[in-house]
């Protein structure tokens, strides 16, 4: 076998002879996400050929720990036997059946458990493959509910600038993060989009203690506007995720859910990223913000990313209502062929015993160390905030720490310090100028400690080289 | 345990003592998919809890033959050791591992083993989690590179009445069955739908030698008033499936398909059912009807059923033209976290060795006694057309022989039959006035016979309980 590339991304542009036949397969017939047209159909990603716990192995042989968990869903952490086993054993008893016309007793079961975990009364759920399906589930839910009530022109969606909400094409009409608009369509008309929820970045002449009354007061402003009765939904992350792990200021998420109430608009928690356990619960709406949502979307930590999942927890009296209207023959035409499937199923339930057995509370119990840990890093130049909460947090680079002007998006820092950081012996998630850190919930304090050190030091070396190329003064 | 309900679908009408705790679970928490108002989030089905080979068991405890093969997708049968050890084994080897950073080893083997079946060129492949997400991601694609070419307003997309394309919003626009609709939000102004390609029901005065010219003038024409610089793509599936096995006239499909290449429009062949041994191919496109599309979606039997997994295919020359173009840093704003499952494409690889290990073959081999064995249903009164292709297959059921009109809706009469199918030991798939059968590829000949006799003697009993209820005079 040919050597093999050494850096994630690297493989595209190193040359011919030291790639490896996979490396030639993945180039020459895989598209990936998120690709640019200058590389669309012709590059490779760097390879990963194992995991254990927290940890994966790359085709060097190198072991890294997986400091995203995956794309922040790997929360049990690799190579589970349990789930392995149950995936097998499903698979031998009932591997799949149409949701159409029968049902299963993994997604029944899986239904009373999540429901018991949800906020009073959201007790009902509607199975998916991943949180774009989910999401894409609670808007036609709404669209559907809002026919049925003789209002159909209650439809306008809300969401936010930076928020992450999936890649479809109506999810992601809702998405507001930079870049992810520029060469796509989206169903614009349909969508208003309200300020990130930064306090970092708040907007110019907004004080910290006013920018929570500044935010509210713009939704109550496009409520205004538009018309309560054109509006059908608000979607939130509790924490803001892929723009950045966001956490919005005090009293932010219950202040906007009054508003909806008030004005019958259905708020729906985007928790793909917060449940199950990445903020010490299975649901961090009501559990960890005091928050009750009308819908909750879900996927990722479901299953700890071993199987596609996800799906939307509906609120049971919206369903109520529908069941009471005049229009007991209306037919919500939605639905996956793998909605509830049960191996799927099978698998959460089993996660949900990992969770429920231990790691939740282990979870909680080390998500101090790893926020103070990581929170120390503010301390080199370069890192303009360390933000986040329970085992998500986010380290943002700045230019000046005077200014915290953001470094240009061409110098690409966050690549830089995942290069270094990799070559040390962790993965990480860049994004821009930022690092995103979302370990397996099954990190302990020790393994918090070497990504930390890891992470200040790759920080450190990529602080060399921008100052070595002139990029950077410090 | 308390008695349990007898029939699929009669859960929910059955006494309470008559409920087990799954049901009620399932009726308190579940919501499946295409549910009607009266009884969304109160309903539960009925429950399989095993399956072996082409049969499922009921509760009850019946044992069934899976005439649908679940959704159209179980096609190499249930309970496949192979397919349930090689989860367990690539669960404990990697995982998962995001697409966004990281590439695996089974999907760039996968691609290349697709790519060797698709027709020449049709050689990427861009990873979703099921056939909707598939056809977002051919219709993204299509909107984003004409975008790049600098040709935005070429966006329209043309399907067909009859069509089944999925259930997110935009791949939902496409649909064109009855009822589909009725109280659904679609992006009406983003689509066109030509007529239904179904000879059984064509227009008034259409003759049968001529029907296939009247549909290509309707798209010649659908061309020349929209305008063909506004049109970017026309999707098709090569055998309507969930429409109700419609298979277009002779030359149908090839004359589309010049006129989509005369007018630079995408052909998108939604191969979600068609393709992995339905039609005894790969994929049918070529291997079928001699076709060669842009992208080919596909989805169901890549995994049958075990694993969420679906994609798309792209011509490599799509990709090339994005290469060359002016805008290298646009950036294909697209991808799920599932994209490009490690699982999941492990359990296609293995899927694939058991089609071409002799799966397709037999398929081949079986399809015409099949084919047959329906085809004889055509002499019971109550039947219209048995019509099919391959391992699918649509018994339509009409109100007399001489008008061919469809049995009213509210008779449901393939539910009526399923009903009785399923006391005899076969789960059917009822779609209104018609019945869709599609087993796993593995059903052998003796089986077909079990099968065709189970239907005729379900029909025979239906045929009386019309009579008998005044409904219908044979
Ligand atoms: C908050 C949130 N919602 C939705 C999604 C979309 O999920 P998927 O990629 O599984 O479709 C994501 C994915 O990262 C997410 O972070
Ligand atoms: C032809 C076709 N395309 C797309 C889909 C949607 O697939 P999924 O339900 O996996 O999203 C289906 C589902 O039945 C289908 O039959």
């Amino acid at each position: 076998m040919a050597a093999i590339p050494k850096t994630i991304r690297e493989a595209g542009s190193a040359g011919e002879e030291a790639k490896d036949e996979l490396t030639r397969l993945a180039e020459g017939h895989l598209v990936q996400p998120w690709p640019v047209s200058g590389s669309i159909g012709a590059e490779a990603r760097g390879r990963l050929e194992a995991g254990e716990g927290i940890y994966v192995t790359d085709a060097a042989g190198r072991r890294l720990i997986d400091g995203p968990a995956g794309m922040w869903c790997v929360n049990a952490g690799h190579r589970r036997k349990e789930l392995a086993d149950v995936m097998a054993a499903q698979a031998m008893e009932l591997s799949y059946n149409s949701p159409w016309y029968t049902t299963n007793a993994p997604s029944a079961i899986l239904s009373k458990r999540l429901a018991d975990h949800a906020p009073q009364g959201v007790d009902h759920v509607f199975y998916t493959t991943g949180g774009s399906s989910a999401v894409e589930t609670a808007l036609r839910f709404m669209q559907f509910a809002n026919n049925v009530k003789g209002r159909g022109e209650k439809k306008l969606i809300v969401s936010r600038q930076g928020g992450y909400h999936g890649s479809t094409y109506l999810s992601a009409s809702l998405n507001g993060r930079p870049r992810d608009h520029d060469w796509m369509d989206s169903a614009s008309d349909q969508v208003i989009k309200l300020a990130c929820p930064n306090p970092f970045r708040r907007p110019d002449g907004v004080g910290a203690a006013e920018f929570c009354d500044y935010l509210v007061a713009e939704f109550r402003n496009v409520i205004e506007t538009a018309g309560a009765e054109r509006i059908g939904a608000f979607i939130a992350e509790p924490v803001m995720a892929s723009g950045g792990v966001i956490v919005p200021p005090d009293g932010y998420l219950f202040r906007m859910r009054e508003l909806c109430r008030e004005h019958d608009i259905l708020f729906i928690a985007d928790e793909v990223v917060t449940a199950f356990g990445r903020l010490g619960h299975v649901f961090a709406s009501q559990d960890v913000f005091g928050l009750d949502p009308d819908m909750i979307t879900f996927a990722k930590g479901v299953t700890s990313g071993y199987f596609p999942l996800g799906g939307v927890m509906i609120a049971g009296r919206l369903l109520e209502e529908l069941r009471r209207s005049n229009h007991s023959e209306a037919m919500f035409a939605h639905g996956l062929t793998y909605s509830s499937h049960p191996i799927g199923c099978a698998v959460a339930l089993k996660n949900l015993d990992i969770l429920e057995g231990g790691l939740l509370e282990h979870a909680r119990a080390v998500s101090s160390h790893f926020q103070s840990r990581l929170k120390a890093l503010e301390d080199l130049p370069l890192v303009g905030e360390v933000r986040g909460m329970g085992l998500m947090a986010c380290i943002e680079c700045v230019a000046d720490r005077v200014s915290n002007n953001p470094l240009t998006l061409d110098l690409e820092v966050g690549k830089r310090i995942d290069g270094h950081c990799q070559e040390l012996g962790l993965l990480v998630r860049p994004l821009i100028n930022m690092c995103v850190m979302s370990p397996p919930l099954t990190i302990t304090q020790a393994q918090i400690d070497d990504m930390a050190d890891i992470l200040r030091r790759g920080i450190e070396l990529t602080m060399d080289d921008l100052a070595r190329e002139g990029l950077w003064r410090g």
